[in-house]
């Protein structure tokens, strides 16, 4: 149950600092707008990171339904655990949202185009090819889930391991990022796209329910096939 | 006694360095100027992570005001301890503003607009709004005070420890700082700004009174309920 | 023959998240489009890191021909040792390469220029020099192998190690890599620069053969200089 | 006789690595060019962090006149040990300077501001003004010492330590560095200007003998004095 409390308390500090960066980069009148692309993939990394260290002393930390659903399907994890931890990362990430829409209140005001103010919430696709993106969304999360996979459970969640899992972070969202915008993490993007349909948001457009599924079935996708190769490769060692 | 004075020189360090790269950044015929928010929230989680190496080895290295009432609140400090550790925080605030004044001293000559000095000593909003630059500030120092303690009191003054925190306030400046300039510690703020109506800076303007209380109810008001909320999910476990 | 596999996993995450970062500044209707020369130095120097982590536990995680023959020259690793190892380097940077590819499939359509396009696979000079551009190499990857040297082999594939090492390649990127584009690792250039005149990728031009030598012989030239001064240097102590 | 090789190889690393990056940055023709303040304060900081890896295991990795005579002021030196280290720091940045001169050589002929070629080699002041560039010079090299001093002899050269004396100096550059360049090291600035005046580099104009002394009387002031408010600071303990 404490495990439980961890996904949700992690998840919502995760998309607090992650969305928040977004919105800092693209709404208008903040201190650091239009900083770019370094902002955001430095953001998203850090923000994995202190997601990381505030709720690893209450459970693993997967803050992601991608990596739960993969560490269950290498049996890291009972699949009876899955639904519970899938519920507490989505209950964060909504919270979360409406967290930043709080924090950046006067900013929708100032900021008049509906993409700009759905891209503070969820992703997506530079350019729309829907199999050239859930394949972009699957290799960002299979290189997270091995990497995570290959520092081992013990060492994720204190120490060197939580700024590890945010390197990893940063390292995808610049070198694959740049396609689909790096969702890697279900949680991340449905989350925050039900409260951007929900929320009383200024100036905001639809919430483009066609792409949706794309960043929820690619990192899935993404990790299972990332962690079955990875335990592949270790029963060679 | 000695805790006092390595909050004095802690908090010396930090404003000196923090204040100094907004220095380096706004100020006319520095050699970095304008390189914008990477540069500004870079330099203060450095700032943040040296002054905590160098004044942890005299004490727990608050150096902000609203650590100090929180940590107390939650019963980590005696009460009697607060107004010391306070009084030595603002010394060490206001003797590092005037060394920033000393530094950049031919610069701030060269420099015409008030704002942008002021900038150097204190924060001020994006988009003046009083409530929401409350929330703000106390959801930045929230999620700052929640890392400190989930890190733990014994593993933030050496080894990683520092680097986490700095890595903390990096964050929270790239995510949550552009609405308010990210105080997210009255010391930090109140201090330069008592300096910045005192010194006699070349082309200043007035120290804007009339917002200086938020950047020291809202921390404090951040501080408390994230390290009340911390211990409520601590007895989860 | 496990650490085969582990080079040949390695070089695959690492060309994947190198050229990854490449085609993300490059390329057109990216979303981090011309972020420059921070998102490519940060980004390869991540790529190193990572690329550490997940195959340092099969092995020495060399990922880089440069680094196996001079590990050989100075008698670290046998020298039957040493083809295999080249292989499975060569042939993760050409898988690698048609992932990037893939990757980012409807980016190369609207890239027009075709040297930018083998920018995303292969090195090239900033100015044509023959000697200057070995020597840049050189440089370059002595400088590599030293630092990796100095951090003993037991203490470079985990913990900080692959840290270090990535921080090196970042650092080797900002400070001597604008000559040349510092490949420093013949199998991250040629690799790739095969897997370009093989892909029938969209808008691309030749591959500059008449240059494809010089990030293969400057990089072993190079390691194979700086191991012997080290171990020459190692001798004093 | 060995911590006399080491701090000549040292500075050799750290002048290459660091007049590397402000080459990288401000030649004309680099795939850098322009990149701007944070290249040269990140690349400054990697290149002191991995000078100090290299350097560390044959001996304290000074890599710095002002820091051997700190050292020697409050006893953790003998004074005869000085001129040895202060000619080899000397040595070690006089030969890097050959390097950098050779690595960018044919981008010499394609730049023609003299001003920006000595700036790959020796700092000046952004406005010259003799009392604010020394106190400028002297309040960055005692943070650096007094930093290097709380960490403590034992934990620089190795493990986190190179990354943490790194940071201090990237944090100097940023925060203090925009008003003289941060020399900070007068074996840094003289050694390069003497070279300066030497090589036969295309497009050169006058060293600027008459700011020399300056980057070498500040730090050596700064850190003297910042050693001893450290001692005296450690005495309260």
């Amino acid at each position: 149950m404490v495990e439980i409390y961890g996904e949700a308390i992690g998840t919502f500090i995760l998309v607090l600092l992650g969305n928040g960066v977004v919105a800092g980069n693209v709404l208008n009148k903040t201190k650091g707008g239009n900083t770019g692309w370094i902002m955001i993939t430095l953001g998203w990394g850090l923000a994995v990171t202190i997601a990381v260290y505030a709720s690893g002393i209450m459970g693993p930390a997967h803050l992601n339904p991608a990596v739960t659903i993969a560490m269950a399907a290498v049996g890291a994890l009972p699949w009876s655990s899955v639904p519970g931890y899938i519920l507490a990362q989505m209950a964060g990430a909504m919270l979360a949202s409406v967290f930043v829409w709080a924090h950046y209140y006067p900013h929708w005001e100032e900021t008049k185009d509906p993409g700009t103010i759905l891209a503070t919430f969820s992703t997506g696709p530079a350019i729309r090819h829907t199999a050239s993106n859930v394949i972009g969304e699957a290799i960002g999360t299979a290189i997270l889930i091995i990497v995570v996979m290959a520092m081992g459970p013990n060492n994720l969640t204190s120490g060197l391991g939580p700024m590890v899992v945010g390197f990893v972070v940063t390292s995808v969202g610049l070198s694959l990022g740049g396609t689909t915008g790096y969702a890697i993490n279900p949680a991340r993007d449905l989350g925050p796209r039900i409260m951007h349909a929900i929320l009383p948001i200024a100036n905001k457009g639809d919430s483009d329910w066609g792409y949706a599924w794309i960043p929820v079935v690619g990192p899935i996708l993404g990790a299972v096939v990332g962690a079955l190769l990875y335990n592949m490769a270790l029963a060679l060692i």
